[in-house]
């Protein structure tokens, strides 16, 4: 997995803005961020695997997920190719 | 230009999120947004050039810009190919 802010952190608007790669077959369980804590998840390239509220969701290159990211979620990458996708952390302000 | 918003307009965030894609060649012109506003670019294939505080920058994919969106910017593909960013825009709360 590799992890790479496309802006540094943003204090005005409390949010963070990552670009991530995850190699095929791989799979990172997130610990749940702070409380109140929204999660936007948009595929650039590849396919990716989401697990929000007990389930595992398919999102394609440009389709992305919104979630409450102060629960568990995982990330797991079951295709053969890497999956290339940016997490928006907002927190509460 | 094609738009496609990638999330609906989030009323929690005061925030949008557009899929949007320039034909090599065009220029876009935007008007001011509302006072305070915070845009994000960010390329997600091909190149862009922005027109910002009176100065062209050309963006690669995977990099961005944040710039106050309340004041005139342009978008304009000088490239040979289809240029397709991301635009988030942070409205005041």
């Amino acid at each position: 997995m590799t992890v790479k802010p496309l802006f540094p952190w943003d204090e005005t608007l409390k949010f963070d803005h990552f670009s991530i790669t995850l190699a095929p077959g791989a799979l990172s369980e997130s610990t749940p961020h702070a409380a109140g804590v929204i999660e936007h998840v948009v595929v650039i390239s590849g396919e990716l695997d989401m697990h929000i509220d007990g389930a595992w969701h398919t999102l394609v290159a440009d389709s992305g997920v919104r979630f409450a990211g102060d629960k568990p979620h995982a990330y797991r990458n079951s295709s053969g190719q890497v999956a290339h996708f940016h997490s928006l952390i907002h927190y509460p302000r």
